[in-house]
């Protein structure tokens, strides 16, 4: 039997675009003479759509697109996803009922599923965690059940599939989740097995972003379903990348077949692929996976969605506000590298607080990546506004003659942001990123519409020692060579907005970047997310240090002589973010996802709930 | 019997400050001798609280108030809506087992649910559309009978209450979508009534959000359930304010008892309030409601919601630039009544292309609301900004020397916004608001880090037709004079960042406002949402005059010519909205929910998708 795995590049909503692809994928699954091709879930209209499913003439058009992929299936079956409509039937908010589904095309039209009546086999279990909605858009086969007052095993159904050579075979088909039935309990794989006509082959049609490590969780997943069934399992899923209006996400693929103990890898991730596997054949023993190194993962993650990004969005020119700094460096070489150096500008933005050191550290970054530079200075423009603002006063507006720090400092961030580089960037045709990193995006220590501004925060899903480890991997094993300044990897972390941030004193962020990175963590990516309370409770218990990893344990012993000095610090902290923190993130750009929990649709959030 | 109707304000994750409002209603409750107490659903957390509902250690406070109300429950019962909570299951995140779910507290303790061996009631339809998000967070009763493999009915139970004197009745209690069953093939209260002993008395508990129209559907809704099932409903809803982030949503009370075709009404819309209402005596007849007008109730609507926002976020003061034009002419009116007009600054910010007129207006407008006023010029700023474009030029950046206009309007936008409103705002620890309307939201028609930026936008959900209703309402109903200037309604709407958009020429905006938030809506707010391609099959079928309404159609007939035409404006706004419209709500401040259908987490959208 051969199998065509179609790990196709899914972009959302694109049709036509999307309806190509399969078109030439099963025009060389027919040459190869193979007996199915798979493609990945919801492989024609795309995955992230947010509301837009909610427009009939859309999914008219996905209606009729399936008609015409049902006519290519003259030879090669065809097995893909796309949603299935019940125009009789209504969805929980009213709506016309759909279905996440999986249909399957043979000899020229949409086969039937005997279980459901309906024409194609739909998603059993919802995602409704993370950046998931699809409850909110999708019936299921649970609910189904439940309305038909039927069990979920007599809706359950194996596709039939005439192989090219005569032979009959039943195919047990799973979109995505359905197979991450842990928590749930219902398990849409063991249903199929308990058919009497046990499938032969187990399909799973996935549209899975990217997360760290999440490959790994895979693999594991999909070889415990083919040993302990003993199916070869198809797992195809979508490359490309696709977005919830502030998270980006990416898809890397990772498509193949689990048979006999082995992992039988289709293309490369996050590249498009096609590939003919024999399954009769024996399986070549090979190792599971090549693991990654961590900073490996991020940097093939960031610089795909950065690409996919750019195309996606006919981005050509980006111009980059660079202090000198860590977060801007990085941010300047993952954009050089994307867009190439001739389309990415430098501009350093000198007030009287920056030091020799970091100017000097911006100009050597510029060079090293063969970029543009400019220098453009803010004090004229502070001098300008300081005058306003006497101006105002003079009016009989209240402002006080001495402006306190933080003002001035955060009039200095705006200048640069939304004066300075927006207007530069406009002027080029370009866009410009923000550099935060999600330690600073987690308290709120940037600058609204000053270095809080940005079409894209590439760098918001990784935490500040995350941007050096990666900075230093960029160094040592992609350039090999010192293109990022060692000066800038290792000059005090600092806004530089006034003499009590002075690098040349070793004067810098209030964030203590070990500690407070691994603290950051316990309230947002811990399974069990934690919060004031509960680590006071883990001080008390001596927990704490094992919670927080030997490092920023080490740090904490240091930091603080009593649990009164933890305690102050802590809250201060929880109510930046949770606050002030939250209230940027509003408004903040959006992010490129890299990790179980980045910001966005994937931490939901309520501002200015700090009493919690 | 006497109930007493406690429409609390609740406020998200406050427990301690919900926890006593409930303390104090329970006793003037029992001073009442009210046989039972009702409180809204979630009264003691809140309920849109995003992804908090992850942290255990607040769910572990949750149970400990929950038991400490119990212990309140010696003379008057009490019901109340809380995070119920199974410890020993799971969810299907594989987190904690929770429940939104109701309380029932006698004589000191909480009362067990014969029906599923659990302390609550849980809810059984979970509402997954617009701003909710109920199956993220909640198991509920319908998959709760799937997994013991019992039916829905059989979980079904009615809540024992013993009466202060001696009799014990049945209560059917219900959890707001469980009385919005239209679309659900399952029927809570239909189950309820089902039970060999009849209930005696229906109740719901809700968090309902405020939306335009939204009483009226209550009123029917609730009227027919009372009339078909002859028992008298509880209503109770919270009133308050909370947030999703980027949406902010009031919630108006409107609770009552509905009992033989009459409905009791408790309180005003909006305020707290608890009264004891005997159920035993016949209702006295009474017109459901008095119905208010579109513009009472948007006007309602707002100010409550801006109050909150005031006082949850503690805020003081108020910074607007006023441009002479109406958007922010209502918005200071707004805020002046809100804030109090002395802690209100209006400010004009005048270039070159800004008329006499609207500069007039602009102080007209800070004079009628008894407001600071200053005028703070951005010209000397451009031309710093020019030369420092040309300075990057001649440091070898290939900026072209004659500035598009596009890219200059920008500049004087974000100056405005950026340097000067946020500078003297930041100065005075104030906030400055964000104008846009709804009609501007959809297409992006604003300036990203300029007219853009703001604490809030307070307008974001009128189109521009109804934000010249609303200000004619405030001249003519609220304050009998004309405090928005003539001048505001009258004159033409316009940036005034260019020549083109000259004023005194009669030129402005490319929005031709009646007919495109006509346009907008059938995008945005109509059931079934239109695009591109179900907009020209009405065109095509002559149906699109209806769709638009007669003011609309007019203009239509009158703008286009042929259908070429019309496609042509179509797509540039369709692209707008998906695209560069889109790309900017990721980054707009948080908008004040008064529609169907608000921008943000009740419009999740993807950014790009322009080809649907």
């Amino acid at each position: 039997m051969r199998i065509c795995v179609a790990q196709a590049r899914v972009r959302a909503a694109a049709l036509d675009e999307n309806f190509s692809f399969m078109r030439k994928a099963v025009i060389e699954a027919q040459q190869a003479q193979a007996d199915i091709i798979v493609f990945p879930e919801m492989s024609l209209p795309g995955y992230f759509l947010g509301d837009a499913w909610e427009r009939p003439s859309f999914l008219r058009r996905c209606e009729d697109l399936t008609q015409q992929i049902a006519a290519l299936s003259t030879q090669t079956a065809i097995l893909f996803g796309s949603v299935g409509i019940d125009w009789n039937a209504r969805n929980e908010d009213g709506r016309v009922r759909k279905f996440n589904a999986a249909f399957l095309a043979q000899n020229g039209s949409i086969v039937e599923n005997p279980g459901i009546g309906l024409p194609f086999w739909p998603k059993t279990l919802l995602p409704n965690y993370r950046e998931f909605d699809d409850s909110r858009h999708f019936f299921d086969l649970r609910k189904l059940a439940l309305e038909r007052g039927e069990s979920l095993e007599s809706l359950t159904s194996l596709a039939p599939l005439k192989l090219t050579d005569g032979r009959q075979i039943t195919l047990g088909i799973g979109l995505c989740e359905d197979a991450w039935d842990d928590d749930y309990s219902s398990k849409p794989y063991a249903l199929m097995l308990k058919k009497t006509s046990h499938p032969d082959l187990l399909v799973n049609l996935s549209c899975s972003p990217f997360t760290l490590g999440k490959h790994q969780k895979r693999l594991s997943l999909f070889s415990r379903l083919a040993k302990t069934t003993g199916c070869p399992v198809v797992y195809v899923n979508a490359v490309g990348s696709q977005n919830v209006g502030k998270t980006i996400f990416t898809f890397d693929g990772q498509s193949g077949i689990y048979k006999d103990d082995v992992f039988i890898p289709v293309g490369n991730p996050f590249v498009a692929a096609t590939q003919v596997i024999d399954i009769s054949a024996p399986a070549v023993s090979k190792a599971l996976t090549t693991e990654q190194s961590r900073f490996e993962e991020i940097h093939a993650a960031l610089e795909f969605g950065l690409g996919f990004v750019r195309e996606e969005w006919n981005l050509e020119k980006v111009v980059i506000g660079v202090s000198g700094g860590i977060d801007s460096a990085l941010s300047a070489t993952l954009h050089a590298r994307v867009f190439g150096s001739e389309n990415v500008y430098c501009v350093n933005m000198p007030s009287k607080f920056n030091s020799p050191l970091t100017i000097s550290a911006a100009k050597a970054l510029a060079n090293n990546l063969n970029c543009k530079y400019a220098s453009l200075g803010i004090e004229d423009s502070l001098a300008l506004t300081h005058n306003q603002l006497a101006e105002a006063r003079n009016q009989g507006l209240p402002i006080p003659s001495n402006t306190p720090s933080l003002v001035f400092e955060n009039i200095q961030a705006r200048d640069r942001g939304a004066r300075i580089i927006a207007g530069v960037a406009s002027s080029l045709s370009a866009v410009f990123p923000c550099n935060a990193n999600k330690s600073e995006v987690t308290v709120g220590y940037s600058t609204l519409y000053g270095d809080h501004a940005g079409y894209l925060s590439p760098l918001a899903d990784l935490w500040k020692s995350d941007v050096y480890g990666l900075a230093q991997h960029y160094n040592q094993n992609v350039f090999g060579t010192e293109i990022i300044p060692k000066s800038s990897l290792t000059v005090v972390p600092s806004a530089e907005l006034s003499a009590a941030q002075d690098v040349t004193q070793g004067k810098g962020d209030p964030l203590v970047y070990p500690y407070h990175d691994a603290l950051f963590r316990l309230w947002i990516e811990s399974w069990n997310r934690h919060d004031c309370e509960s680590l006071l409770q883990a001080w008390d218990n001596n927990t704490l240090s094992a919670l927080l990893g030997p490092e920023a344990a080490l740090l904490m012993s240091q930091m603080f002589q009593s649990r009164d000095a933890f305690e102050l610090d802590l809250r201060k902290w929880w109510k930046a973010y949770t606050g002030m923190g939250a209230f940027k993130r509003v408004q903040a750009p959006p992010i490129l996802a890299l990790t179980r929990r980045a910001f966005g649709f994937d931490h939901r959030e309520a501002v200015g709930l700090a009493r919690m």
